[in-house]
């Protein structure tokens, strides 16, 4: 089953090996990653479509020189198989496992830790260029293998008028699937299926006869002409002149599961002293049907049943609602109720859950791919133009558009409303993945209101609010399942917290949906004759001054809690306030997450060792506590 | 001499004028702009090439509700004389007067203020789509004017992506100069050389019929056939295929000085219901020799004899040398020493004095044009092949790399050195170009130290010690003279603080160059008899604990000052650092930027009116002391 691919302890292996053989290694290495993505969620339709590419690619190159980056990364499980990595490969995505994405660490194979799309290029183009500098007679090559989801994002443009200036040997290969995560939208979408359309490399002189025959030469008007060419030139004649333009040498479409014929032009265009763009055609999911005809689906599946693609029964643990579910729900019903609410996502329809919202309203939802500065800026001129727009993007991805957000909308003040998902620990998916920062990157821009909702109602009302106020809000929440804390709940407010349980040993401020977990804290706390109270912060900016001073400075110990990074987050907020009214904040205990990236593993797994569940919440309030009891003097001191 | 312009209340009165009308006023406005610009400095090139591309915009649209976006908005100048701000034009860029960007508050023909290049397309866009929502029956344009330096940006090829796909009526016009603020770099810039070597649009045509006479049809290899084609396109005979394939019209280039042929088009282009590109070529600096012909340098000249453009003898108070020239000549010194050393800037090379080192190591200087992103991240590349990158990009623009900072540097623990110019206040361009966020923004990855010299010894040391640092380090600073403080110094060391001047009243801990302000303020204060002392803190990450923590627990006052928000930045470190010690950080004061966009005026009213100047500062510390006296349960109560 696995003769040959268990064999394989570096890409050296490959060498020499005939197409033959490495067709029926890919098929191992198919069947591999079949069989471990059915029994646990993974990237994997992607990873179907490269293997051959793959292949293609160690057994052209040396990549313990050359250099190889894999952009974005969810499609490095090949390569990982193949670079020594094959027989950990069942620990993938799991603590202390393989990271889901390349990794250093791992493998000198693997050169950067990536996960957010469009920088392959760039970094492939600075080791060449440091090659060149320091090492040229050593003769590297340097490789960039993209995605078309990937290829739209602003820096690929960026790097190849850079690259194409520079006139530096440098490959890309353009791995062409037709898909981001979800299908593409845009210009360059249409030109991929127009040059797709046309036949492969082999074929393509003959149409140019072909086409040269029909021109009409005299006797007609001239227009007709310079429009025969034109079209002729975007029906796929020279579809690459796009690359061209930038300064590429534009070679393809070639088939990506083609070994053979990969092997015929990497071994060509290797040779070539400029930049090169590849264009190679895959399709996601090759290899296996279910994946084939729902790459969306089985871009991460659930497990399913190897033979058929059916997923597995959950049995009576079926998971709850998730925040993001939430959000999507309450999006859709201020759409209804407001015809002025767009919204735009990044490539992220999926991911965001907002298949529903883009079905039932087509005109005012806009998926502008993996483009997030161009979303912002483009959800600014929606708001200019009196619209109600909000831009739902992953807490770490929206890092590419914090220019954006402060040019575009902070600094006009516009009413956009950004949903910040997956904010804080995000999982398996580990460093790349994790949104640590944006407690303390959004709150630095003025007129920005920052909220973390702290359970299913905070977020509903949150969304309801947001779309009332009148300047930059942002909401973020965790990929976690959606909890209601039950009881009499204040409504939204602006820079107004919620006081859920009074305390006289302490209080605990909950940002965001650790909330949960704090109130379980207290109750432990409580059960050990600890009366600690518990506040629902809701706003990161503005503070909530009144009801946190007054947590302050009336009870002897006070512990912020957020899923963000520790450095200028919510606890710096509250700390500033107490500096600000001259208040002593020596008894306040910040936990969140310490300043460092944080590791993948299961959400469950990572809240434990930061000491963010109830457990590790309890463990700070009861330390923090007994030091207060031994110093008396650390009570607080009041207003100075 | 202004006797047309003068008249313009708004752009209705060009309604009805002739080609030779606004002809003559258009020389009415250069000889405002040489008069205005010959005595003070301001944005001048840029504006004289645009003069008559926006007589011929708003002659032909109503931008009263027809959307016009000026890019990047330096050029804003001619607009705003004819948007009825001409008898105000004399106050551009200084205190209360114009801004020197497109401004909604001065005008509601300005409808975004702008000063990073790049959105408008994104925002014109943004635009189209909400009045198609909103008011679809008024048939509204939406038109974008884009210069070649900003078109490279990446974000302007995500706008057009989207827009192409979107297939809405939106007209980009762009403005080719040849230019950025510096000669541009890349592909692109080859491929309008190559587009406006050929003959205008009007003559365009019959060289396809040259062209298509020469192809020989029989008896050549297809190769040739088709090589012939394609440099025929490559070589202008359709330049535009760049912009097909992303799907735009392309139409030009046309003439940017010849207002008749640019009205012309206008109305033709207004016409059409598609995304359209108007190449529009123009000279920076047209109609005033001096400027056309060193463009560079009258980007934003110094005051110029307005008969030859002659500089001004500044007479006997000559500036002294700025950070930048002091940063400048420190990366030609390690430069000459390590041959590791590379320097990158995005467009910035003469903002950042580079233009010696550019001549000088032409090897290891890369102009990536206004590329930020994709700056940051071939600089990775470079730093992971073994060099020693230097990314000198302005604070401000920056924000751009920020997801690169994240993903493609401190996550992979590169070394690339990142020197922030223009941090803090820089005066007359205002809020888009003040560096107020980067303390802030910075500090919160892992990995990163970000530090702040003093004066010029620091700027020095620090620099040298990045580069023998094997992570990630930055260094802010702002524009302003630099200023050397005198006596014995600390060398620079990981995270070690300088104490300067011992005091027991107080201390003044100095983030950055406000250092020597800080050293007046404790002079003044001594004077009154209030002995502060003054620590230099250098290093706002990793901080120096020992040293800070003590001034917190031994002086009854503590006052933190940076030229940056009070959010999340330095002073909110140290509060941080308190808190973390369970010590009282009461008796701090942290003083600096507050919670929003500060305007345009000179650094030293500017600093100023921000209580940051010598006579601020002391009278912080002043206020904060007598409160310390009277609360003497103020007094810190030491380790909790």
């Amino acid at each position: 089953m696995d003769e040959r691919l268990s064999k394989i302890e570096s890409p050296r292996d490959l060498v020499g090996m005939s197409n033959s053989d490495l067709a029926a290694l890919a098929e191992e290495m198919r069947e591999a990653l079949c069989n471990l993505v059915s029994q646990r969620s993974a990237h994997f339709s992607s990873n179907l479509g490269v293997i051959e590419l793959c292949l293609a690619l160690h057994s052209t190159f040396d990549f313990s020189k050359d250099r190889l980056l894999w952009d974005t990364g969810h499609q490095i499980y090949p390569h990982k198989m193949i670079t020594g990595r094959y027989h950990e490969f069942g620990t993938i995505r799991t603590k202390s496992g393989l990271m889901g994405y390349p990794n250093p660490q791992e493998s000198p194979y693997d050169l950067f830790m990536t996960g957010h799309a469009g920088c392959s290029v760039s970094t492939a183009l600075g080791l060449r260029c440091g090659d060149d500098l320091l090492r040229s007679n050593e003769g590297r090559h340097s490789v960039a293998v993209i995605g078309d989801g990937a290829f739209v994002s602003g820096i690929v443009f960026e790097a190849m008028n850079n690259a194409g200036g520079l006139k530096r040997k440098l490959l890309v290969v353009l791995n062409d699937n037709k898909m981001s995560i979800c299908p593409r939208t845009g210009s360059l979408a249409d030109m991929f299926d127009r040059m797709r359309t046309t036949k492969f490399y082999a074929g393509f002189k003959n149409e140019i006869i072909h086409m040269l025959d029909k021109v009409p030469l005299v006797g007609e008007p001239v227009e007709r002409i310079l429009g025969n060419i034109k079209e002729a030139f975007k029906a796929g004649l020279h579809g690459g002149m796009l690359f061209e333009e930038l300064g590429f040498r534009y070679i393809g479409p070639i088939d990506g599961h083609d070994i053979r014929q990969m092997r015929k032009y990497l071994a060509k265009v290797k040779k070539l002293n400029e930049p090169v763009l590849l264009h190679v055609v895959t399709e996601k999911g090759h290899g296996f049907r279910p994946a084939a005809e729902d790459p969306v689906y089985f871009h991460t599946p659930a497990p399913f049943v190897r033979a058929n693609g059916q997923a597995v029964p959950l049995g009576t643990t079926a998971s709850k609602a998730a925040y993001t579910n939430i959000a999507s729900e309450a999006i859709e019903t201020e759409m209804e109720a407001n015809s002025r609410v767009v919204v735009l996502t990044a490539a992220m329809c999926q991911g965001t859950k907002l298949e529903k919202v883009r079905d039932r309203f087509p005109d005012r939802f806009f998926d502008t791919g993996i483009c997030e500065e161009h979303a912002v800026a483009f959800a600014a001129g929606l708001a200019k133009a009196g619209m109600r727009p909000i831009v739902d993007i992953y807490s770490t991805f929206l890092q590419r558009a914090y220019d954006q957000i402060f040019q575009e909308v902070t600094l006009q003040d516009l009413p956009v409303t950004f949903l910040l998902d997956r904010a804080g620990v995000t999982g398996p998916d580990g460093p790349t993945h994790h949104g640590m920062f944006d407690l303390g990157y959004l709150r630095l821009f003025p007129n920005m209101v920052v909220m973390a909702p702290g359970d299913i109602t905070d977020m509903r009302g949150m969304i309801a609010w947001a779309l009332t106020h009148n300047s930059p809000t942002s909401i973020r929440y965790p990929k976690a399942n959606a909890e209601t804390v039950e009881g009499e709940r204040d409504p939204i407010m602006l820079g107004r917290a919620e006081v859920l349980r009074p305390g006289r040993a302490g209080t605990i401020v909950a940002c965001g949906t650790l909330l949960t977990e704090c109130l379980k804290a207290a109750q432990i706390l409580a059960e050990e004759g600890l009366d600690f109270g518990v506040i629902n912060a809701r706003f990161v900016k503005p503070l909530d001054t009144e009801t946190l001073l007054r947590a302050i400075t009336q009870t002897p110990v006070v512990v912020t809690v957020e899923e963000a990074t520790l450095m200028g987050g919510f606890g710096s907020a509250v700390l500033e306030m107490a500096s600000d009214a001259g208040v002593s904040a020596a008894h306040v205990q910040r936990v969140g997450v310490p300043d460092r990236f944080v590791e993948h593993a299961d959400r469950g797994e990572l809240l434990a060792i930061l000491g963010l569940d109830a457990a590790g919440i309890a463990k700070a309030c009861r330390k923090r506590a007994s030091a207060a009891a031994v110093h008396q003097d650390a009570v607080p001191d009041g207003a100075a």
